[in-house]
C-alpha cells in the first residue's frame, strides 16, 4: 500500500476518534479502472482529467435543507451493480469511507457525508430491470427516480406504493434505505411490506441478491428488512422488487372543522367504518396549523363563520374503483356526521372538483411552506398515540411560555399536524430565528416527551446525523447494543455511511 | 456445575455432532423455583411432584402431522415473559436445547423436539395486554390463540390480519415465528407489514423489549423483522403488537371455469381492475384438484355440461363496506366476462346466500381434505410467477410418467392449486403409498424445478427440520452465510431449536 498517498481524517464513532483513508490520486487512478471518466468527478488534480471546480461538488456535498455541508473530494457515479461491488471492495480495502447517496432530499442529513468521506451516487443506475403487469411485480435500479417509477406503471394501471414530497427528485433505493413514509402509507402500508426483494453491495464486494419477484418466500430469516431504514449504514442498495398496488379510478376528499380535539378520535373510529377499505388519508390539522395555511394563502379558507371556535380540523380522502361508489359513501358520511344530534363536527366541505380536490389538501400540505414562510422552524416528526397529540403540543407550548420564550421576540407559533391514521405528528416551533436559548428550550424536553409516551423520536424522517444522540429516547440500550451487532457483521470495518445512525 | 447429573446426547449442527445437555432433576428444581407444580411435567421423577406418564408428553413432542416425534421429558409452561426468561437463561447457561411451542400446529416440524430438548411451551401466556379501537392496534401474549384474537377484536369491527385452517389451535406468537401467510395475505399483506412490534427473550435471558404500538417508527435497525420468520432459532416471542384492519360489512364469492389456462393471466388482470380495492382472493384450482374435489363431496359441483373441457377454476371473493356496491361490481364484471366476443370463461357461478358463498370455498379449501381422502399425498409449497403454475405441474406428472411411476399402483394424481394473487401453488402428488421411489423421483427433481424459475421452495410453511438441507435452492452462500452469523448474535451456543431452518 506504500504507493497510496494516506491522508487521515478524524471522525468520532463510539465516543473516540475513528481514522478513514482520504481519497488519493492512486485511489482516483484506480477508479479510473472501473469507471469511465465521466463518471467520477474529482476535486483532486489528476493527471489523466481536469479536476472539477469545488462548487460542482456542492449540490453533492450539501444536504437538502442547506445544514449539513460535507468536504468530499470525489463523487463516483457507476452505472452497474459489478461496478458498485468493484468500488466499495477497493473503499473498504483501502478504509475509505462511502456515503451511498440517492436523491439527497433527506430532512437529517443521511446522505451527505460528515468529513470527506467518498460519494457513491446512484443517480448513473436508473433503469427499470423488469414489470410484471400481472402481478405487478417491479424490479428497478436503485437509481430510480420515484416519479418515472410512478409514470412507468400508470401505462398499466398501476401506482407506486409510497407518495412523498420529494417525488421528483428522490430515488427508490433512497426510500428504501431510509423506509420512506408518506402520504399512502395509511393505504399501502410500509416498505416493509411492499418491498419484496432488494441487491445489496455488501463493503467487501460482496453483491447479496435477494432480488426475487415473490409475494412469500418462508425460508429462512428475512436478511433485507435490515437494510430497509438502515439508511445506507449496511450496505448499497443497487435494486429494488416491490409490489406495486393497481391504481384507484376514482380520489374524493372532504375537509371537517371540528369543535374540539376530543371528537377527533369518535370521528376516526366513524370514518373507518363507513369507508372502510376506500379510505386513503385521515389528516390532522390544528387551528394554529390551518391559521398559518390560510395566512399564507395556502389552499382555499372554509367559510370563516363555519369554522368560528373550530380547534382542529380533519382532511379525509378516499381512493377506490368506482367513483359512483365512492361519491355515495362520502355524501351518506357527511349526511350522517351533520345529522347527528350531538355533531362530531362544526362543518365539512366535500370538493366537487379536480381543482377543488387540490385546494383541500393544498390546506394540508401547504402547513409546512406556510411555516417556512412565517418564520424559522424547529420541526419534529414524531410517533405518538393519537390521543396526545394535543397534549404534546399545548406542553411544547406552555413549556415554552413558562421559559419566557413565546411572543414575536422568541417562538411566534406551535404547530400540530400529521397523518393521524399513522400515528404520526408533526410538531412545528416556529421562530422568530434560530437561537440556542429555543433549541435548548426544546431538546431534550421534547424528546422526553414522546419517550413518556413510548413513542418514537423519528416516524419517518430517520436518524441520520441529526438524532443518533437521541436515538436512545427511542430504542433501549439492549436494541442499541444488538444493532451495533448487526453493523459489526454486515460493515466490520464501518466504512458505510459512518456517523449516521448509530453514533 | 458438579451436582448436575450430565447426560449427553448428540444432535448434528453444521455436519459435526453438537452436544447438548438433557434436563436433569437438578435442572427440575431449578424450575420450581421458578414455576408452581402444574407448570412443569416431566417423566423424570422428581422427588417433590410424581412424574407424568411419557404418552401425556405425546402431544408436545408429536407434530400435527405425526412426521416428526421427539423425546423431550420435559415441558415447562410459564406465565409471564420474566419467568420465559429465567428458564431460557438456565438453559443456555446449561447448555440446554429449547423448541419454543405454540399451537404445535405447523407442517415442516419446526415446534416439536428432533431429540430431547427442552418444550417450552406458550401455551399459558394468553392474555391480551391492550386493544386500541381507535388505531386498531393489538398488544398480545404470543401465547393467545388466533381464534380467540379474532373474537375479542370482533365486537370493535376489527378482523385479525391472518386467517388460516389451524386458527382455532395456533397461537400468534407462532404465526409470527413462522410468517404464517394464510388466506388474508392478498388483501392484508404479510406479517412483517403488519407486526407493529415484539417482545423477544434472548437465550442469555435479555428482554428485547420492541413492544411498541406505532405504526411508524424510523428509529435504526427494524430488529424485530429478523425474528418474523425465524422458527423461534434466535429467541422465544413472547408478545405481539400488530395492526387489526377494520372488519368489512360484506363478502361475495364466485367461481369461474375456464377453457384454457393460458386464460387465468388475461383474468386475473380484468379482475384486479374491476374489483380494484374489494379484491381479497383469487385463488386457483386446475382441473384434477377440481376433480377430486367434487369426488369426494367438497363443496357443490358446477353443472357438468358448463364445466366439460375446462382446464381450471378460479375462485375469487371480494369484501368490502358495502353489499351492494359490491355484489353491482361483481356482477358488471360476470356480464363483461361472460359478454365478451372471446370470453376468457366458460361460466361463473355467483353465490347467492351464505350456504352458497361456503359451498364455494369449500370446492377451493376441500382439495387437501379430499387429496388425503384419496390416498397419501407429497406435498410441495412453493412460490413461482404465475405464467408458470401449470408448466410445473405438467413437467412434475411428465418426470413421473418417464419413471414409470404413473397409475393406480404409484401416483394416481398430480394436482395444483393455490394462492394465484401470491404467486403460490400448493403442488401435491397423490400416491397408492409412500416409497423411496417416489421420493427419489421427486426431489430434488421439484426442488430444481422451482430453483430454475428463481421461485422459494417454501412460499408459506417455512423451513423448520424438513427442509433444512433444501434451504440452498432458495437462498445463496451469501445469504445463507449472512443467516449464520445473525445466528450466532443472538444465539451463540445455539440452544435455540437446533437443528431447525440452518442445518
Amino acid at each position: 500500500m506504500s504507493r497510496f498517498q494516506i491522508i487521515r481524517h478524524g471522525l468520532l464513532v463510539r465516543g473516540r476518534a475513528r481514522h478513514f483513508s482520504s481519497v488519493s490520486l492512486a485511489d482516483i487512478d484506480h477508479f479510473r479502472t472501473v469507471l469511465p471518466p465521466h463518471a467520477i468527478l474529482t476535486t483532486l488534480p489528476t493527471v489523466a482529467t481536469a479536476p472539477v471546480a469545488p462548487a460542482e461538488l456542492d449540490q453533492y456535498n450539501r444536504d437538502w435543507m442547506g445544514k449539513y455541508t460535507g468536504k468530499a473530494t470525489t463523487v463516483l457515479k457507476p452505472r452497474t451493480t459489478h461496478e458498485v461491488s468493484k468500488i466499495v471492495k477497493w473503499c473498504n480495502e483501502r478504509e475509505i469511507a462511502v456515503v451511498p447517496q440517492g436523491g439527497n432530499t433527506g430532512l437529517v442529513g443521511g446522505s451527505v457525508p460528515l468529513h470527506d468521506e467518498l460519494i457513491l451516487s446512484l443517480a448513473s443506475m436508473n433503469n427499470v430491470r423488469s414489470f410484471d403487469p400481472v402481478s405487478g411485480i417491479l424490479i428497478a435500479d436503485a437509481g430510480c427516480i420515484l416519479q418515472s417509477l410512478t409514470d412507468y406503471v400508470a401505462p398499466y394501471n398501476h401506482i407506486m406504493p409510497i407518495d412523498l414530497g420529494a417525488k421528483g427528485s428522490c430515488h427508490i433505493g433512497g426510500n428504501v434505505a431510509t423506509n420512506a413514509g408518506g402520504l399512502r402509507l395509511l393505504r399501502y402500508g410500509s416498505l416493509h411490506g411492499s418491498v419484496l426483494g432488494l441487491e445489496v453491495v455488501l463493503p467487501d464486494g460482496t453483491v447479496l441478491d435477494q432480488l426475487t419477484s415473490l409475494r412469500k418466500d418462508n425460508t429462512g430469516y428475512d436478511l433485507k428488512q435490515l437494510f430497509i431504514g438502515a439508511e445506507g449504514t449496511l450496505g448499497v442498495i443497487t435494486g429494488v422488487s416491490l409490489l406495486t398496488p393497481p391504481a384507484p379510478q376514482a380520489s374524493n376528499n372532504v375537509i371537517l372543522a371540528l369543535p374540539h380535539f376530543d371528537n377527533v378520535q369518535p370521528l376516526y373510529r366513524k370514518v373507518k367504518r363507513a369507508l372502510s377499505e376506500i379510505l386513503s388519508a385521515f389528516e390532522f390539522i390544528d387551528r394554529a396549523a390551518y391559521d398559518l395555511a390560510v395566512k399564507h394563502g395556502q389552499g382555499r379558507a372554509l367559510n370563516p363563520e363555519d369554522v368560528e371556535g373550530a380547534e382542529c380540523f380533519v382532511l379525509v380522502e378516499t381512493s377506490g374503483g368506482r367513483r359512483e361508489h365512492d361519491e355515495e359513501k362520502l355524501t351518506d358520511l357527511l349526511a350522517e356526521l351533520l345529522g347527528a344530534e350531538k355533531p362530531l363536527i362544526n362543518t365539512g366541505v366535500l370538493s366537487q372538483s379536480p381543482a377543488q380536490f387540490s385546494s383541500l389538501w393544498a390546506l394540508r400540505e401547504g402547513v409546512t411552506e406556510a411555516v417556512s414562510k412565517e418564520g424559522k422552524a424547529y420541526k419534529y416528526d414524531i410517533s405518538i398515540p393519537l390521543a396526545h397529540f394535543k397534549t404534546v403540543v399545548d406542553s411544547t407550548r406552555k413549556h415554552l411560555g413558562v421559559k419566557g420564550l413565546l411572543g414575536d421576540h422568541a417562538v411566534k407559533h406551535v404547530v400540530g399536524y400529521g397523518h393521524v391514521g399513522d400515528g404520526n405528528l408533526h410538531l412545528n416551533i416556529v421562530a422568530a430565528a434560530y437561537t440556542d436559548e429555543i433549541q435548548d428550550a426544546l431538546e431534550p424536553f421534547v424528546y422526553e416527551l414522546v419517550s413518556s409516551y413510548r413513542g418514537s423520536i423519528s416516524a419517518e424522517h430517520g436518524i441520520g446525523a441529526m438524532k443518533t444522540h437521541a436515538l436512545h429516547y427511542s430504542k433501549d440500550e439492549v436494541s442499541i447494543a444488538l444493532m451495533r451487532k448487526i453493523k459489526a457483521i454486515f460493515d466490520p470495518r464501518g466504512i458505510m455511511n459512518p456517523g449516521k445512525v448509530l453514533e
